[in-house]
């Protein structure tokens, strides 16, 4: 097998939530890879050769080949490397549990969080609301677990830590602290997923998720 | 086991191209299960229980335990028949690029179908020509393969069955025959298809279908 064969690649942009989740399997897996960045207002060749229908990071290119959507990335992660640390569940219920989790987490979480950093007046406050009611429903998937999938980190956790990063950030940016007071067993989840080197080592701190935001806002207002 | 907890129930709606995936799953797998269809415009007391957050079919009932969204219903019924015929294939990047052209068809496809079912001209020229851009990208994906994943029916076939139904439909309701002029492996893929038992007592037939569409459009006008 040749070097580029063997090579694990991610193309990543440090303050997205999606590039966050690769990282953490990444690193739970003890992958060692080249971290490559992008600049999202002037993509690489290397990206729209290897993501040609969506042109989004985070892809994972292994082996030549491009890995793209993050939760498939993590799937894709936790098949090829499955003697370390198992990322889904094994069995079929609990799995499709963690693949509804996630799909909820991507399409409903980030959606309101989207309205909380994006939006104006009425709808911010309704992304406010619907983060209320999202965490609420997480705590109750929760429940007195450690972790979603039980004693052990994985797909959800991996899927929901870098939204409830964007939730401590909300708290400055948004004055946003519901989460706090009404969802308590939330909150210790995020500070054990916190604590972890994988976690601690690839979020990107607050500073850096309110830059990309203003980074982000500027260039949505020019488009 | 109680009676209950052998059983297989799926909520469906007989037009809908994702209930249609999970029934042309369950067949492939020979699964006995008993049928339960919902009226859209007035769920069932069932329906609101087995998915509490998004209150849509399909969902399948197993063991008393409710599985949501049509490819995470695929998987499961994969992964708990899974001595029978195999759906997804057996290597990881395999398996990932199944599970993109999965999530690609349900977001691109049925996003331009839409557009052509209840957009107005612009819109839905707009729709028709994105799905000549889908299907040219699918046809390349497919290539000289029988099926997506090659000589075995499977995962991507089952996914794209539906809609592949829907541009049937477009032919008379939309004037839309682009892509049997523009697509002939893809013709001929979805009419290897509509051959198989499993797709041909699944789909809903071309008036079925647009008997669908003008109740939607009726309940949409209204909402």
């Amino acid at each position: 097998m040749t070097q580029e064969e063997e090579e694990v690649v991610l193309l990543d942009y440090w303050p997205s939530p999606f590039g966050t989740m690769a990282r953490i399997a990444l690193v739970e897996k003890g992958v060692n890879y080249i971290h490559k960045f992008e600049d999202l207002s002037n993509k690489s060749p290397l990206l729209l050769e290897m993501n040609p229908v969506h042109h989004k990071i985070p892809v994972l290119v292994h082996k030549g080949k491009s890995i793209c959507e993050s939760n498939i990335i993590i799937q894709y992660i936790d098949e090829i490397w499955k003697n370390n640390f198992p990322l889904l569940p094994c069995e079929p219920y609990q799995r499709a549990k963690a693949r509804f989790l996630v799909d909820f987490i991507n399409k409903k979480v980030h959606g309101s969080s989207v309205k909380v950093w994006m939006g104006q007046n009425e709808e911010q406050e309704d992304g406010k609301k619907e983060l209320v009611e999202w965490s609420k429903f997480l705590e109750e998937e929760l429940g007195d677990k450690l972790y979603f999938g039980g004693d052990e980190f994985g797909f959800v956790d991996i899927a929901f830590v870098p939204f409830y990063n964007w939730l401590i950030v909300f708290k400055t940016f948004a004055n946003f602290n519901t989460i706090e007071i009404e969802c308590p067993k939330l909150v210790m989840w995020g500070e054990r997923c916190l604590k972890r080197d994988s976690v601690s080592k690839s979020l990107p701190t607050s500073d850096q998720v309110y830059q990309a935001y203003l980074e982000f806002k500027k260039g949505w207002s020019h488009g």
